[in-house]
């Protein structure tokens, strides 16, 4: 490794996306004198009266929940996106807009109100990845949907309105930004090398080993060269599949294994209940060839420095590109000593 | 104006970045369970001895800043960019990284550390923007520089550390992201047409009068048709400059009472000391021909529905588009109503 990655300003290459993040190692000492987020580490009770997720409970449309025992899924009270709301375009010289059809869904990830993906049994997590390739294959067989995209937002910080743990299921008719970059970058490289980009950089990544936190028979956990986020991580199959549901049961295990490794290392870190958005960037529902996706899952915590000061993309990052001081490696480095 | 983009998901692009929004004014009113941002509207002294911004006061790293009455600048005291860190390249087959250099600089906008900028008065914001037109001109005549970004970070939500009116000049050696994606955009345009991409936008503008909210002999506010944040807006001079050094006297100081009318009714909008990021993309200074850009100043505020509930940009937002509810046009109208 170039120790100048360690110790000077540099900018570092996103294979996946095509853009740049700004590292600042030499800058990690800096105090903090701004806003300390509040620390929730209340014991919340297995199944919660007030809570429209607990199994049983009515939700704000009147819809009363069943009494599920696993993973359970229901369409969005308050979609972004519809079925039923009309196709338009706008074309009007520099004003240019496009109607937008989809399908939002929340998926409950258990009815136990108190736990999260890092309390639950990889027996318990594997039902929710089992439900997420089902809905996969679901929405993506609608003729409407083009894209299904896999996310959770967990805790208060990042916009979570509700403890209970869940994540969400946004399917759509045309490809997110984000998807739109990592498909192009993928297809580039294919068609070029006839390879997959990311199972080639895995394949890097494993010969390099300063960034890898936590592997299985299936699946590599790493803090990606390209991180972002402070604590950024990314869940890649070590074959090059193109989505979830190509999983075997002995895979989708494995995967629960990767996510239940890594969330604990994550709780661990700070002695508090992670923070984080984590999303699945997998091939397009476009019934084009996607041979060149290699599907993969990634988590962007916003945690720098303790359980109440968080990493802030402002100014500078909106403007300009996203910038961190402690490095990948440093990251690495202190998730890898807390898997257990 | 077409209806459907009032009332249906639609997604809206974005011609300075090539990217889109998904808008989703259908789902304005889904009630907000989830955290509130504490309100700092504490009454401030003009001089806090506390303040390592405040003129006479000592900074962290032993440096006295001097009895300062106008706009003061200094070099940033845990830059993330430096001139003194040795240019280097990392190629090492998808390991793709090259060494940044660059100046971070501090720019307190007043000595009266009570003051915001919509506090100020016209005259004294003018002077802000002699200083940083200064700036852009010193920075820009650097070999090393060949971009110059100055933003701001309002209000302890925005990872600002310290309520003294202040922002900051990072500039450096390369283009940034978004910079990189505005220069293609305009570029593009601009061979094609022969004319400026904003400047044609603009024109559009003026003649629908939706999103405009307000207009001086030489600037306009408005919300952009691609608007991001819920009250996101754009002062854009009505003559093509390429970077703010090319304003004449008058067109500064009507640049300086654009910047007061929209912090100014941004502050009246939540009664509420208005947190925002905001930031000016302009032409690099990289010595190359850069008639195709239009500078700009942008906004970027988080507040939603309140000065305690702010949009999130998470989960759906990170891994596929920026997504929002109330639309453009209506927070045209609202901000419009609260010029004065
Ligand atoms: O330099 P400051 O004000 O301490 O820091 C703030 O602005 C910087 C530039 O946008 C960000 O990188 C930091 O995350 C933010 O907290
Ligand atoms: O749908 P929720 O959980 O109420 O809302 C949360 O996730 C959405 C999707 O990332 C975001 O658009 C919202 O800003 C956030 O608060």
């Amino acid at each position: 490794m170039n120790t100048n990655l360690q110790d000077y300003s540099h900018k570092r290459f996103n294979i996946l996306t095509g853009e740049w993040v700004l590292v600042s190692p030499h800058r990690a000492k800096r105090p903090w004198q701004g806003q300390n987020e509040a620390v929730a580490n209340e014991n919340r009770p297995a199944h919660d009266p007030e809570c429209y997720l607990c199994a049983g409970n009515t939700r704000i449309n009147g819809e009363k929940n069943p009494d599920y025992k696993d993973a359970f899924v229901f369409t969005n009270d308050f979609a972004a996106l519809q079925t039923t709301s009309p196709v338009f375009s706008v074309n009007e010289g520099l004003f240019k807009a496009e109607s937008e059809q989809g399908i939002c869904k929340v998926i409950c990830f258990s009815p136990d109100h108190s736990k999260s993906l890092a309390d639950m049994a990889v027996e318990d997590i594997t039902k929710v990845v089992k439900t997420w390739q089902a809905e996969y294959d679901l929405l993506g067989a609608n003729e409407a949907i083009n894209y299904v995209q896999i996310f959770e937002n967990k805790g208060a910080v990042m916009g979570c309105s509700n403890p209970h743990p869940h994540g969400q299921i946004w399917s759509q008719s045309t490809l997110p930004n984000e998807v739109e970059k990592k498909d192009l970058h993928q297809k580039t490289y294919y068609d070029t090398h006839k390879s997959s980009l990311l199972g080639d950089y895995l394949k890097q990544e494993l010969e390099a080993h300063e960034r890898i936190i936590y592997q299985n028979d299936h699946f590599v956990v790493l803090t990606p060269f390209w991180a972002v986020w402070p604590f950024e991580t990314m869940i890649v199959p070590k074959y090059n599949y193109t989505n979830i549901s190509e999983l075997s049961d002995a895979e989708s295990i494995a995967f629960a294994d990767a996510i239940s490794k890594i969330t604990k290392a994550y709780d661990a870190l700070f002695q508090v209940s992670f923070p984080y958005s984590s999303g699945i960037h997998q091939a397009p529902t476009n019934g084009q060839d996607n041979s060149h996706w290699h599907w993969h899952m990634s988590f962007y915590p916003p945690l720098l420095r303790s359980a109440t000061v968080k990493k802030f993309m402002v100014g500078y990052e909106m403007f300009g590109s996203p910038q961190r001081d402690i490095t990948a490696e440093q990251a690495a480095d202190r998730l890898r000593a807390l898997v257990v």
